[in-house]
């Protein structure tokens, strides 16, 4: 072998052996990166990080279906590219509301909807309550579904609590009664998901309170007779009631549709005050939800220690009833 | 004896006759008048009179403890005049509120507050909720008790429930929580009361309610930090989740005193609606409550039958749990 050959062959060898330990290095200082990222995010998930941006999405929404999906996905990049770490879409995002449409628009869970939340979650990098869709269910039966997605675009919980019987378009002639309710946790706080009408009954409210929720969801679809008097009232109730914030995502408002709907999503704070209203338009609202306002409240006014246990005692019945929550 | 004087004796005779049939006429009529009367009642006390006038007492409460007694049964015959068929009024109706006076205006119950108010019942042939005073209980402790006058000047109820700890005065520095909870009858309806602080505990409302109550009465004093945001709201959220009327009744707004009223003795209709409220001055408020419009709401949205109670359930704990009500 020639010295230049030989040479050339140190030097190739020489740059490989330089290439593996550079590469050698970069995969160390890789690890070392990834471990003390992966540490800080477990500080933050251990600590909870105490303020996040909350988008509701006040969706209009038409008769295709299509369309509804791809305008829900469109204002979710919007909402996240606007600083929301979790954006709610509103009940039946999908389809119009009313049960003549349910069994139209039902589909499987997963399915083209919850596939493209999922798809929204991880490429905008938040969480996403998918308001809900009327859910075809493998009993054949249709239920009004909540679906919820974290930041990698996993559908961390299936929620089908909404009772039946309903006066706004007697759902219960098309949709059956869930029987769980559950929670999410995140790196900010706990977050309980209802829907709509769940909103009248103070117990649910209680024992997502009680299971350490710090932010209650109620993606829903007052109507006009009932949302001017009944829709802002119930939130401050739920809120004042548990020291919590409470946030509503309804439809927009179409006067050409079967069931008009009152619109206003609205963000109530723990202190029970209004902090972000939209009005009936097409809309994202924003809201600053901060946890050291939700300790100051309940510092202020000590409702959790001062509750007459004694006397009185909301009970959770469900499977999940074991869980604590983490308060 | 003379044909006159026989005719005279006969003509006595026949008189006295006469007023004895006469009498025993008048005897019979009248006891089958009461009878009739008695079924009459007893037939609306089951079938319940559908509507009555409530009258709120919004009194201007001084540093005169006599004073105080004498303007509330003043103002209580004053509503009695106007038709009120019920009256009630604030909490400390006979004492400034703030606990560096609770001692020295304290009384044992029967005491003479409570004398002038079974008193003052009784003449006026009404219900009165006497607010509340403050209690010297035969322990030595210091309560915030309310009691309840029926029309025939019986004290028909003590109430104490009232919690400790709170933050408008720190209460429990001076005054010892009370272990007891219960309604009253009236020909109208089931009537629950607790006094102010109590309203933040939805619990408490959801088991007056469960005992078949149809008004909640919560004699109050909250401050000018909570009283603007919290009143209010607090109110329409115990009326709409329970479906029911509320009607709070605070002290009259004394801008010179150690703690300064709210005011706003307000009525909440079973739909979520103010139908009445006052200012921060001295008034009495009324208010008809209409217990048909209680059924009408509840036919509308039939919360009570949607429910469920396979998921979450309030239990009543205290000792008289075991009385059902009278839906």
């Amino acid at each position: 072998m020639p010295p230049n050959a030989n040479s050339l062959c140190y030097e190739i060898t020489n740059q490989q052996t330089k290439r593996t330990r550079q590469h050698n290095l970069e995969t160390v200082l890789n690890e070392v990166l990834e471990t003390a990222l992966k540490e800080v995010c477990s500080l933050h998930v251990h600590a909870r990080l105490p303020e996040f941006k909350l988008g509701l999405v006040q969706l209009a929404v038409g008769t295709s279906k299509g369309d509804n999906i791809t305008r829900a996905v469109t204002m979710v990049k919007q909402a996240a590219a606007a600083g929301a770490d979790m954006v709610a879409l509103p009940e039946c995002f999908n389809s119009p509301f009313g049960t003549g449409y349910f069994l139209e628009y039902a589909e499987p869970i997963p399915g083209p909807s919850t596939e493209a939340l999922s798809k929204a979650a991880k490429e905008n990098n938040i969480f996403l309550i998918g308001g809900s869709i009327p859910e075809k269910g493998s009993d054949g039966k249709l239920y009004n579904t909540s679906t919820i997605f974290s930041p990698d675009g996993t559908m961390i919980h299936l929620f089908d609590i909404d009772v039946p019987g309903k006066i706004r378009v007697k759902e219960s002639d098309a949709l059956s009664p869930g029987n769980s309710l559950t929670c999410f946790n995140t790196p900010f706080c706990r977050v309980g998901v209802a829907i709509c009408y769940d909103i009248r009954f103070a117990e649910l409210a209680q024992i997502y309170a009680q299971r350490g929720c710090k932010l209650l969801v109620y993606p829903g679809a007052f109507n006009m007779t009932t949302g001017p008097v009944h829709w802002e009232a119930l939130q401050r109730g739920r809120a004042l009631d548990n020291q919590l914030y409470v946030a509503t995502v309804s439809q927009a408002r179409d006067e050409s549709a079967s069931y008009v709907a009152w619109g206003h999503s609205t963000v109530v704070g723990p202190w029970g005050d209004v902090i972000a209203k939209a009005d009936h338009e097409e809309k994202i609202l924003y809201a600053d939800i901060d946890l050291d306002r939700v300790e100051e409240v309940r510092t202020m006014i000590p409702l959790g220690t001062q509750r007459r246990h004694d006397l009185y005692k909301v009970v959770d019945l469900t499977e999940s009833s074991q869980d604590p929550g983490d308060k």
